[in-house]
């Protein structure tokens, strides 16, 4: 990529779908040269006609609930039925090297040689609204390549899953059954965030063990307010391993979509997300300044120090630090 | 106030206990004239090393749960155990011009007549971001004019109670007890936020009420993992109106204080907090330049426009928006 980029050419074969074009635009995007970035946003803007028309689905657990499975699963299903698939991540504390999908490969073995399926794994560490923007502009050039159906994982700390959800329709939490009496709790963030609730694991033995964790949770979400009128979210259980009830799970999320149509609340929730990006897209725009100025950098942290510590105000703090973007 | 104001005096005069004084520096900290705002700086500056020895209590609810009258009896209890009592409030819709403070003398009739009770309404209407400042710092001159508790009361919408609990060390969320078979929803958000969940009114023929509904929040609360291992938000009934419970209400919030002191995290959540305003502050700054000028408002609507209309991608936006600044 030492050659100028001819952004037109490349734009077109993304929209032609050339796989090879996709993930030499996803390489641009994540690059962190001034001159990629600025290419980066120019390709963006130009593909941005054709992007939005994909079922956003973000998807987070805990470590050991079968994320790779289920994805797995949920992919060669939609794939069946004519879908093809594009696969994020949201991690940044990745520390896989930014072309390497090895990783996600062995985890997803027959999604990963599927045709119609596109697997990308998190951007390389940073900060998560560095690794969360990237991210959702590698979305949008998956659906200008033609994706319908994007999945965006991510590994389930707070401030991540708050990232996907806010780039994504619907949100799906991942949750085991119970060992013995022992209930996985739910955290409380994802009771904030989650459009569903799904028990992975109900195969075999443990059928019963599903039945119940999930009719506790779903005893636990009846006396919460939901975040919109029109959806309740929904309790149901199903295996990652056997496919069992992974038909139910998807047709949850079109019957929400179609909820959320009716409602008018779906446009509402994606050009909220347009502007919020926005915002916090604007925010890292100085974050980024005070961070690559080691001089400034020290200032930031001695201020963050004496706040914290309580010898000065927040408000003289915030002056300051003002004052070094001068 | 439109002498040279004489920031020392006035700082001794707060620190001596002088109500007069408190409520001058308080609609100080509130004005919005470039001047007033710098001696603001100065004077919470000055008083820094006097605050933080209160007990922050954050309170929301519903209308009609009975927020003053939990206040007034919460209040008094406190006064007769020998503290002193600020109250403030964050109130981003509050139309109450900033000195009158008939209404909240209205609703808190014994409070608002002892001599150990202070009680100051919300800033007047602003943004948040504004609004939740100025009761930040107004909370500090009250601890170092020598208020040992401060309760911020909130009308309860969803950020405003995010911001009074990111400046409390305990958030109690009233509810009231459900009207035959059915049960007030917990909005999602409290039960996110929440330290204590109390169901308000458990006198006369509602105590049966009052406690099946706590019976039935404390069974959903269970199946949430904690924000700390070392708390587990309690659900309690109380009224108001005889001040049956208020005891344990109040046994709670020391016990929680007990065992964050215990584990370090009361330390922790405090200077977190500081570190949080100072950041929300610097955005603020920026904000706060993009807003003061007509022509660069209406530039920055029509940005944020263009792309919830989806014609320009969030980073092209950011910035547009940036360049505004220059």
């Amino acid at each position: 990529m030492n050659r100028p980029l001819a952004i037109p050419g490349l734009a077109a074969d993304i929209r032609a779908g050339r796989r090879a074009a996709l993930a030499r635009a996803i390489t641009l995007i994540e690059s962190r040269r001034a001159d990629h970035e600025a290419a980066a946003r120019e390709l963006v803007q130009e593909l941005l006609p054709a992007t939005g028309a994909a079922i956003r689905v973000g998807i987070t657990g805990s470590p050991g609930v079968g994320k790779s499975t289920t994805i797995d699963a949920l992919g060669m299903y939609l794939i069946e039925h004519g879908h093809s698939i594009a696969v994020l991540a949201v991690d940044p504390s990745s520390v896989r090297s930014g072309g390497s999908i090895l990783g996600d490969k062995t985890r997803m073995a027959r999604l990963s040689a599927a045709e119609a399926a596109y697997i990308r794994p998190s951007p390389a560490a940073g900060t998560l609204g560095g690794v969360a923007a990237k991210t959702r502009e590698a979305m949008l050039l998956c659906e200008a390549a033609g994706f319908d159906v994007v999945l965006v994982e991510t590994v389930g700390t707070g401030q991540s899953e708050t990232a996907v959800c806010d780039m994504t329709d619907f949100f799906l939490a991942l949750m085991l059954p119970g060992a013995g009496d022992e209930l996985q709790g739910i955290k409380k963030g994802i009771v904030e965030l989650a459009d569903m609730i799904a028990v992975n694991k109900a195969d075999g033995d443990n059928v019963g063990r599903a039945n119940r964790a999930a009719a506790e949770y779903r005893s636990a979400l009846r006396i919460l307010s939901p975040r919109s009128e029109h959806w309740h979210p929904p309790v149901l259980t199903y295996s990652g391993l056997t496919g069992s009830g992974i038909d139910t799970l998807w047709q949850k999320v079109l019957d929400h979509r179609a909820a959320m149509n009716a409602s008018g609340e779906f446009a509402q929730r994606r050009s909220q997300q347009q502007v919020k990006w926005m915002w916090s897209m604007f925010e890292d725009r100085f974050k980024a300044r005070l961070r690559g100025d080691a001089a400034i950098r020290a200032k930031v942290k001695a201020t963050e120090a004496a706040v914290a510590g309580g010898r000065i105000t927040p408000a003289l703090a915030a002056d300051q630090i003002a004052e070094l973007l001068r």
